[in-house]
């Protein structure tokens, strides 16, 4: 029973089977980057808690500047000097000025900063202003970076490292991320042997366990390699029985029509509801199994490396976000097609390519190779989308790309 | 002597005043993933090492069912069967067919398979196939995706998943990549306060140290946070005296004249030739200071955090991957500008922005609000790049943006 939905279907169904059980873990700052952050943090306190100078100058009263020019400067009393780190020594009265370096504290009184260049020291603590300010001029305001209940990162944020900056701002030194999704791995095929063997005629090397669980690291997934199993179901069920420490399972490989069947009955063995879909109307791809049993997910990639890849990153990898209870900011890159590329109607495609750049416009070179090559994933840095409704596509196009 | 030169200048003169030490370490295939390739790798064999079946279906010689159609099918005799992981049990004679499923090895004597969906089995080990098929046709060759001593990765490259399954596929299971640069992280200022203190007045949290250790992680660098340094030429002189250990020196803060004069003066005292120049025309981040010491590099970056992430973004990031022989894919990414911006000719300015799609296309909205607020990169997603001989963009403009 192959029942084949669309990529937009699929990832829906797929989204919408698995719940997101988040569980919580705190981590010392510099450690969550990278993670998702699994409450929202709001500001305990305005941003700055003072205000600020953003130049070295003096503070005063711009009202007091009114009018200064080079030919007619305002005189002012310097009245001591703001030390960095450190309460202001004085208020700033009519007339009076204090000597303040970029991200001193702006003393009571003053509103405005006039920068140094523009004031001639005239000894005996008698300063020229040759140049008047606006009020808040030079200044950074009380809370004016961030105010205080302000949310500052959303739940859900991938923690980038000018979050991490902005809750050091805060005090914020353990963080609250979500845990890692607990991904176990599997490939399947009697050809396969493990990447530091000598494969026998007929036998190839494991490359997907290692391609994949790769992957499933940059998605901010935890995953283990649980190995190669062989091609029957008895072997299967009972490797698919052992994951129950897992979060999620991936298991790759049986490309034949028979292991297909395998892994789609084993699944379906595990318990309710079992598979859900079997079969997506893309290239490559197109062979992929999924099921749920006991709100666990379980993923049938193709063997092929290529094949498990695309199917990884159009589905595995929005659910692994969606586990986290990540929400990404991921902008749609797009890039100009170098050359025709045809497509059947009704099916996605996703075509390596190689990206460049002239004249200021991202190109994307179409990487010519069978699907199933690895080869074309190395050489290529992303993938450009053919939509399902397109028989193609022309060259000078403007296509999606998924940067690989 | 403030030498202020263009970004370009800046970073010329940056990346050609180190030298890159590639120090090399080995470590398991699952560990290199983000790691620079310490040396480029050849293929050591074909892939695949045989001709292999992309279909499930039955090995024969091509010519053999040339002229098959539904109406008059070619009749062939099935000699046995290829089983998965094993060499194939006899070859391929004229009128011969072998049962093969997709990635079994193609037997002697086959040059194409027919698709299973093609054929139907009379009985009696008699097999009708109903459709030609060309020499070649559902098989990938031997060597076709990679073939023997042709480079994979040249040296240098940033392992992706992708290039691990390439690596498992061939059998490399202990790869030599580049050691980390190791990067030690100096904040200067009397007002910094660790993040976990609660700051007094005049006084602020230490964002920088978070911020640019997060940062260097990122770029694939082993950041060490060595802490608050006061404000004193004594002091900061001391600590950069203590950094024998690392193969980079960023110190940021120092906003105001007087400290950024202690910084150049400071690393000026360690050896030659010391400061190499002070300001680059930007904004944020102008007051940039580089120097090298006996080969190791030392910035002074800005102490307001987004100046400082800017002038990281630019200029050590480019060092710290060069240091590591790190060869970068980096496509230009660009978006159009959602309003008008103005900008100093002269000056390269990168502006924070939002980035979104609409109808196919990426914007980037401007973010507002002044350069020294954290905030401002909380909130964007790249930088908008405002070229140096340019006085400013309009409205849809299209504008190189760099992703944050």
């Amino acid at each position: 029973m192959l029942t084949v939905l669309s990529v937009k279907d699929a990832k829906e169904r797929i989204l919408s089977a698995v719940t997101a059980q988040t569980h919580c873990t705190t981590v010392p700052l510099p450690d969550a980057t990278e993670r998702v952050l699994a409450r929202s943090v709001a500001a305990q306190h305005d941003l700055p808690t003072f205000p600020r100078s953003t130049m070295d100058g003096y503070a005063v009263r711009a009202k007091d500047t009114f009018g200064a020019s080079e030919s007619m400067p305002a005189l002012f009393d310097v009245a001591g000097e703001v030390m960095m780190g450190q309460a202001p020594p004085a208020a700033v009265a009519a007339g009076q000025a204090l000597r303040i370096a970029t991200g001193g504290m702006l003393p009571e009184g003053s509103d405005a900063v006039v920068m140094v260049e523009h004031t001639e020291d005239l000894g005996g603590a008698t300063l020229a202003v040759n140049r008047a300010v606006a009020p808040g001029e030079n200044t950074i305001a009380r809370g004016e970076d961030i105010k205080a209940g302000e949310t500052i990162l959303p739940a859900g944020h991938i923690l980038r490292p000018q979050d991490i900056g902005a809750l050091a701002a805060m005090g914020q030194v353990m963080i609250d991320v979500a845990q890692k999704p607990r991904v176990a791995i599997l490939s399947t095929g009697d050809e396969l042997v493990m990447p530091d063997m000598e494969p026998k005629e007929g036998q190839i090397r494991d490359i997907n366990s290692y391609l994949l669980s790769a992957w499933a690291q940059r998605c901010g997934a935890e995953p283990s390699r649980l190995g190669i199993i062989p091609d029957t179901a008895e072997e299967l069920l009972n490797a698919l029985q052992n994951t129950g420490d897992y979060d999620c399972v991936i298991l790759s490989g049986g490309s034949s029509a028979g292991t297909r069947d395998h892994t789609a009955s084993c699944i379906d063995q595990l318990g309710k509801p079992g598979v859900l879909f079997h079969g997506v109307s893309m290239r490559p791809g197109k062979p992929l199994i999924f099921g749920v049993v006991d709100g666990k997910p379980y993923f049938g990639l193709s063997g092929n490396p290529t094949s498990a890849m695309v199917g990884f990153l159009l589905f595995v990898r929005p659910l692994l976000l969606q586990m986290a209870g990540a929400v990404e900011r991921n902008p749609v890159i797009t890039a100009r097609a170098e050359r025709n590329l045809s497509s059947a109607s009704g099916r996605e495609d996703y075509i390596r390519a190689a990206l460049y750049e002239q004249e200021g416009q991202l190109w994307a070179r179409p990487i010519l190779g069978q699907a199933n090559l690895i080869s074309t994933v190395v050489r290529g840095d992303a993938l450009l989308r053919i939509p399902q409704n397109s028989e193609g596509i022309e060259a000078g196009d403007t296509v999606e790309v998924m940067l690989i």
